[in-house]
């Protein structure tokens, strides 16, 4: 596609900047935003982090709610667009654009996560990070090894997740709160100090699936080196997939070349912006990466190092 | 326009809903995403807080730090499209789509935020709420009465921010931790509880501005009755002003019927989206709203009691 | 709107462009695509053509069609976007978006404009401006004065049509020729010749409502000065109002930067995008027109110099 | 990506209903708009017609004309997005999107065009489909075989231009006729039967690439049965790519839904709409079929009977 024009020639150099990102060990964020999960999209993330494909996950609440429920071996369905919205209310079926959830399902996998936020240390304010590392700890404790928070807890990779009581962890922790007089706190200004200094440590790239917290997110981390007195100069490698466009204001955030007018992207940064359908341009992304990037991705090291022995303790 | 199709008719039927929100005093959650205080739309806002077209406003971060920004008394300037992103890096000068800003006048408002963040009280986990709400009545005792803030806490109208740690509010916090040692907590499940008392204790209708966070933050606050043993329908008015598309799966949040099948929007919920750039529709809206919504202003209650004492304490 | 940002500022400065165009006497052509009859904005059109704020229309035949559908008076009437359109066309009812309109009317408007086409001169080559002429002729003789066709033709304003087979003319043409023996012919390249004289003329602008056909056939015009062995420089003022975005290659025919590329807008051209709903941005534009702009309107002289004694001689 | 959602899942389905046309010999139309061409997808258009992969084709002029520049030997390099526009306009270079091309050669092209007028009948009213088969048994006459125009006449497969004028071959026809006195007509409305003949023939399917004149001119010829006195039903595949959005009015001609309450397409049809830049979709797409559809493809007639003797007289 690289020989061809419009988007699959930026389909192609994503390919190409990715692909160096991995070769110059460079550390690699990933934003997703967007129902990826439900539209099926979880095991194209577990590979990403098996593989050392990247680094540091930020995501929203419902991409990680949606692998809990699917690691709880619960499912979604195929359903379509021009379903009776009504009628699925009285059915008790959750709809996501072509996708359906069982509503009763759901609350059995809210329930599961207020029940694991009760067996949380009270009083305590936990960063976003701790909390999912120990929920995939927890998952992998009880033989559910297949999704994102699993595996990252596994590979000790850091999910960070920006606005955590926007979901269906926020639902019920606020039902734990209310019904349980659950205590927990949430420690949000350190999961911004942990993200300065992951991003702080080395030379970074971004993916940005969609927009939204998880990419401004990844993005103000670089403008802040101010805090432990170093000199950032944004992060050097950038790749968006995104369906908005830019004459809205913002491209949900914003786009590359305004990044680089804050310091958010580095002037010589790499960058490409993939306007296509996330379900399409992941997959072939991913695919040709496991093909050309083999032995840049064994080589690479596990990025548990990032935040030295913070991530041990648990 | 009403006698139109397309999404001229729409924006009319977008005024016929608000209007009669206005009239069934039911409670009126904002939404607000996208960067429409540089875009030019901090008066509107401000009109609807001191006419009390609102009730509650859910808002990005950044909105709220742009609209401190011009409240101590600094400016967006009109830029254009255009720039070389290269060159304004290296003058300090952010660019947000066709707005400029200075970056020395942006670290002076991020100071600002963090000299406060410092004198509030210590160790103490605040809801996001009580923390605009102490800044918009700090900015009143400094005199500076003409913004969003400002005039929110004059109005005891609660704001919430479901990302906070995603703005420069999150940075200057970061700041404050490392290099002033502060100890400030979020509150961010009794962020959640509170939306869901607002939204349970009578009908309510919302408006969106773009979608992310603030919009499915007020769209779950409908689901969560059973926390209060309530059982709710969804909101029954819904305006949404969107430049997202719901072929991409979700419309920045998910379409107003999807919403109707898991219970955010009740099935009889009279909704309407207008597909038009924010800082065209909105001006409109409000301004037909104030010629014929006068006599229903007027008569609207303080949305103070929402929260019963909760404000007061302050 | 010129003191905010984003697409407000544009509309803002559609406006002055517009009204410069007025005040310098340049020739002024309006594109016409998408169904923009059938949306309301049939009477915005005839304001334009009678108040002189253009000079010259190309339009696809879709819009012509259905103005002579309403100019004999039948309706198109309000639908909704969620109707089921098996059921619709069970009913003989055609859908447009949200507007409807009869299959049995629609039958009769296409009959007409067949028996029409039997009247014409047989064997002759017309230009689509010549039968557009004549068919609103016919229609003011027939005391159909309501509409685009009978206004333009009042006026001695050109319309052409670059895809006229590609509409019901088109189909009623075919039907003509099959079972009625019609032997009309159509002399495109001599529309192409006219609207190169019409260009090269004086200075001249464009706005484009829409893409396709229409926006393509007027820049184009300003690329053939050659023919009449005179230089010309593109277009010097440009307008277009747009839902379509960069990023797929193309914005429905080219963004102006590129446009500047070709020389079918000048180098120094003054333009602007207007990202919005034509059937929102027009009358916005054209209401604030008529105010502000009623002495240079009042001023501008009969466009059918444009084309000397050509459009008299019928 | 069947097992997926979103548009992942909609290509998947557009590989499974073109399957099943190729598999059922139905009368596959294609309708190509927006610049496919200099995007580089001249071999994939080739590939289906030398596999017969589709029957029939609708373009835009501009397609045709780019084809003819390659076939001749020319070429369009990559450029890039960002370009100045005044430079290259300076420089004699023109820019399509991320696409740069020669504007003395293309001259050159239109010169050939012209020239090529020239040697036709003159007086003699062409169809479009006539035009194009003799310019494509010229460009074999030359040797030059690779293009689009030179496959489609081997195959004896009809191209047509509902908007010939609205192209450099429009312009060039204004120059010979200017310039050199050429008297050549062009019969749209026989092309307009033609295409209901052909759409008459036997059940048909329709994938569209993009909008505009291609889409509407083959989704029409369906609705014109009576003209030979058949009732048709509309057609009975339908894929479209394109990257429009529905709530404009339109999707560039209209969703495959409202087509139905017109009986453009079956009450019936298979149909999907993949909403994804065609530079990415249409190759993934022909690569799919080439692999699963060989036997398929291998058995299916050449479309050359559709017209019968008619294609055969040049």
């Amino acid at each position: 596609m690289g020989g061809t024009s419009f988007q699959a020639r930026n389909l192609a150099r994503g390919r190409e900047i990715w692909s160096q990102m991995l070769r110059d060990e460079v550390t690699i964020f990933l934003g997703l935003a967007g129902a990826m999960v439900p539209a099926g999209m979880r095991q194209v993330i577990v590979y990403l982090i098996e593989n050392r494909l990247i680094d540091c996950l930020v995501s929203t609440g419902a991409n990680l709610f949606h692998d809990l429920h699917e690691s709880l071996g619960r499912s979604h369905w195929k359903g379509s667009v021009g379903s009776d919205d009504r009628e699925l209310a009285n059915s008790k079926i959750y709809r996501i654009y072509d996708v359906l959830t069982s509503a009763k399902e759901f609350d059995q996998t809210e329930e599961f996560a207020r029940n694991f936020s009760n067996g949380l240390e009270q009083g305590r304010a936990y960063t976003t990070r701790e909390f999912f590392f120990l929920l995939g700890q927890e998952l992998s404790s009880l033989g559910k090894n297949q999704g994102i928070l699993a595996a990252a807890a596994k590979a000790n990779l850091p999910i960070y997740c920006p606005a955590l009581g926007d979901s269906v962890f926020g639902t019920a922790l606020a039902a734990a709160r209310v019904k349980d007089g659950n205590q927990l706190r949430f420690d949000i200004v350190k999961d911004v100090v942990e993200m300065v200094q992951i991003a702080s440590a080395r030379p970074s790239g971004v993916i940005f699936v969609g927009g939204g917290t998880p990419k401004n997110f990844i993005q103000q981390a670089k403008l802040c080196g101010y805090i432990f007195n170093k000199e950032l100069d944004g992060h050097e490698y950038a790749i968006q997939v995104t369906t908005d466009s830019p004459q809205w204001g913002g491209l949900s955030g914003c786009t590359f070349d305004e990044a680089r007018s804050w310091g958010k992207v580095s002037p010589n940064a790499k960058t490409v912006t993939i306007n296509c359908d996330a379900t399409i341009a992941l997959p072939i992304l991913v695919s040709a990466l496991s093909q050309d990037s083999a032995e840049a991705i064994k080589n690479r090291k596990s990025p548990a190092f990032l935040l030295g022995k913070d991530l041990a303790i648990f």
